[in-house]
């Protein structure tokens, strides 16, 4: 199983994973969902769209909701440094062949409208309008006071081809999961934490979950707290926990749309290229999951599709990843048998 | 459902419950995790007992563990103010016709040994040797850096008789369950938390945990985060998270033998005689669960038995009170209809 | 130096410390400080009365602030366990020769208004009218969120004789400090914590602080948080800083009218008459101040004046206990002499 | 005041700042300190040099402790992306005809000591051997469990012309501070932090002090608990507190030797262009520090020398930010006139 080699000096400069657009049925809702459970502020509306930024970002948004009667996910988002680094995006997915066109988006400069060879929709930009960096207002602080989106989940069927497409766009991978030498798994980055794309072999592509950073364990639990006080309480799909890849402290919500949003603290950073990706066999139980109860199922088969992008299936059977259902069940058996 | 009335004045003045003796398989194990992931101190050990107390506590123990074949628990223990009141507890369970007997404990003074009408085994005693209160000598702290002992479940078949019983004795409900008019669970006190003692119908007596406080919600976490990295993940039965009755943020841990304590944070402080008990209808749903998924099967029906003492069965199924493989099994059937 | 001896059996059953009245220049300056900073709930209003209630309270007030020319502190308040303890305070009061009346105060049941050897007003009752518990209700926390009313500190010219009378009314002493064999300060409990009154020797009887518990030492900081960005950064008087009494994590908060109000926590739970009284030799520097700066000499020297009261001076100077102001001086010349 | 232009595509590539060389007479003394107190890991030691690095770091050493007589610093250090980057930086501080040499320093790669225009020595360095990362091994964390080096402040006479120098290096300006016109601070950033390296406006070149981030303001607690309870109470120079530039949670520790390190958390992520510098006029009080006392004379004062560069005095006095020993001589002044 070939890891990609590093590209230090990519063809066009992305710096981070920076959105998500997504679409609701009930855009009430989800502003209440998000601004009081997950703890965003709501930079815009108008008509048919909310625009989201966490406590501590000065661009625009970095959540879009449109009222739609589909819930899907039109485009994910990235920024890169400059207008100059843009149009070598647009010239390196030309010359791929892959699809890159410009768009006017509100409150975004110039952007590109790419889909990669999966065919998930990426959308690129230089610059957003700017808001206030509300961080240090402390009473406008609500549920897990989100601070600023950090990366997104994307099931694919073929994770080495797509790391080995997002490595030449200069993606590192900080940690990844295998199975028999096939890579089933790639956390990569670009700006210094783990990972601001992840790839898990799933049908695909769609989005998983998108995630915003938190201060601390506090803010996790009163996001909890808040959901459950608000009627939420079934919207803690996953956690509290803290899982193996990244070591990061997590809670995994539903939004009123069944859109997921993970809150998380402690991740690391990673600049330094004589670090080595870290490998996790997912043969080993315990090793992913460091305490705690497994995902339930639907977290692992349930997922945002992209506006009018077909899911590939996958070739046999969903993969190794315990899930709750089958660790109670095996559980019981033992039991019985013992 | 009558609730008993409270009895300002009781016949003898019972402090708080205090400690717990408890058997082990494997006293090093036990060791092991008593210290590193619930951040107790060992006061004393001889070559078949240890001797816990928390970081707070002064007096010697607050858990006993003592080398036996069998996974059991001896006794639960509790305070009395004065030898005097001791006296009085006597001569309050020798007029009822329940056993009552002296006994030598080391590190005690004076112990008097009784059965309750359930037949649960309780020590009561004045005094402690002492031990130095450590809990600002934070380079000790490890784990969940468990503070005092607070409380104990124990399951039984007739909640309401032994409620009334309890009440008799000066303890005070501070929240209950019922359903159809049928008391399934009282949270009672005598120091002023939430809680002393906690009745749950089932087969019973049974000792289903007991409770530490915790100074935190990091140190919930820490504990978790600390048995996830020694590989005791699975200990780690249910939580973290915030249960309806008294609003504690919990997790439930299961020793190397299976018995099970709770480290908690964040219960209120009850003294005042103008609150009434808060009352939960069990058949509402997302009531006593705020968030997050429901115990496992097994946090309802293990338990660990008393020495000696017969276990009486419940007549009749358990209790309404949702599972996490119900839970699952609900909400599989939910979408297969949908 | 004779600590008096614990009294076990007290002439009438005091349960605990409960509340302060205070005056006020500008009501809607103290709600807004208390509200927001403190995270006080407000019960009640009327045109000059403000009530609050810590947000896990369910007795009607800990805080009345009434508005006034003046700012002072019209009595401290105290809870006892039922109607007849009332009765038994007032003989015990008048069997002293003290001044004890029974007094209307809306919200409370009877009243029973009493001086202390000393003059300090003290109010006493029994119950009071109920509001509900809101320490779940996590979308109205506020500022340190304050949980519950704990203690006040009351300094007194004479703290042996205020400690005596308040041992024989079953108080007893968790830590002191001694200079020369000289009491200089007391910190006295009924409920298990580790002080419900705290007497320092300065001039008095006036009212110090009073102090309401937090959850953590996150509550802590946002309230310093949000004191700052309100523009009442210099609320913050001292702190936050940990001191050697009592181990707690405290700050100190000076309302718009200088009354000084005191969130803290990480105290520990006191009520076995094993442990004996902690005491503090004041000479020793570093004892009673375990990091950080002293406090500032208007610690020491402000302090509310109870209506009408007047304030005895102490005989000779001020305590040994180190400043801000002092400490600075005494750097200042070592390094001038080094 | 021109604040210098952003250059987006600098002559080398700078990722980081990420260490300091320090001497010290203790060596000790200092072990002692940053394991316990900081809560560093030693990666290495050698008879003479002690090597530390913090839980998350995989580098070989943030902080280097060299056996001295004297208490200097050596230098500070940075990362660039590559070996080529190396030589280009090599390139560009011969062209400015600045020293630049290549140094043998044991765990790093080819390493190029330069001198900045003040004089300041800055080793480069593309790769160090690597050691485990410790971020997710609780049962090592202790004190502060700093987790990784971030930046440092470096006093020079002349701010702007060392702020356009670092700028021409590809440094961005998160923050600054400005009196009349002049620059008399600015936070300066290459990874997406708020800062790699601070100038203010005082004699230098000089360390003032190097800063890890934690975790949680419950990290920084932990290490003023453990700094008190180890008889390091007066490490504790200022905060813990929160000031105005980059809205951090700070305090700052003086090590035995004197050298001061600062553990701060909450700073915000800084990587897109279209975010402004912040501007804070240092004549309003209260915007630099938002609630508590300033810091006390020392820390403007007091800082430590670099090995043999000589440091140039200030025309004219300290500048206008506010000290603790004049906040409270005028505190006093308007006590008295009033």
């Amino acid at each position: 199983m070939p890891l990609p080699n590093p590209v230090y000096y990519p063809p066009f400069n992305i710096t981070r994973t920076s959105h998500v657009v997504l679409t609701s049925r009930d855009l009430e809702a989800s502003r209440e969902f998000y601004e009081r459970v997950v703890g965003l502020v709501l930079s815009d509306r108008d008509a048919d769209t909310l625009y989201f930024r966490g406590l501590e970002e000065v661009c625009h948004h970095s959540l879009v909701i449109k009222r739609r009667d589909a819930t899907e996910c039109e485009a994910i988002g990235m920024r890169v440094l400059t207008e100059e680094e843009l149009e070598k995006a647009a010239h390196f997915f030309k010359g791929k062949g892959l699809p890159a066109s410009w768009i006017e988006v509100p409150h975004q400069g110039r952007t590109l409208s790419v889909r990669d060879p999966a065919g998930t929709p990426v959308h690129f930009c230089a610059t957003m309008t700017t808001k206030p960096r509300l961080y240090t207002e402390f009473e406008l602080f609500k549920g897990g006071a989100a601070m600023r989106f950090d990366h997104y989940q994307v099931p694919v069927t073929d994770v080495q081809a797509q790391t080995d497409f997002y490595a030449e766009m200069g993606f590192r991978i900080s940690e990844y999961m295998a199975l028999d030498e096939k890579l089933i798994a790639t956390f990569m980055f670009r700006k210094p934490g783990t990972q601001d794309i992840v790839f898990l072999e799933n049908p695909g592509p769609r989005l998983h979950h998108f995630a915003y950073t938190v201060a601390d364990a506090h803010s996790i639990l009163r996001a909890c707290d808040i959901a459950g006080s608000m009627g939420y309480g079934d919207a803690v799909e996953r956690g509290p926990g803290r899982h193996g890849p990244c070591g990061v402290l997590f809670v995994y919500l539903r939004d009123p749309d069944g859109h997921r949003v993970e809150l998380f603290c402690d991740h690391y950073q990673l600049i330094d290229i004589e670090v080595e990706p870290v490998g996790w066999d997912v043969r080993k139980p315990g090793l992913s999951i460091r305490w705690g109860l497994p995902p339930q199922e639907c977290w692992f088969t349930e997922a945002t599709h992209f506006t009018g992008v077909p899911v590939a299936e996958l070739e046999g059977k969903r993969g190794p990843l315990m899930s709750l259902e089958r660790y109670l069940a095996e559980k019981a058996l033992a039991k019985a048998g013992s």
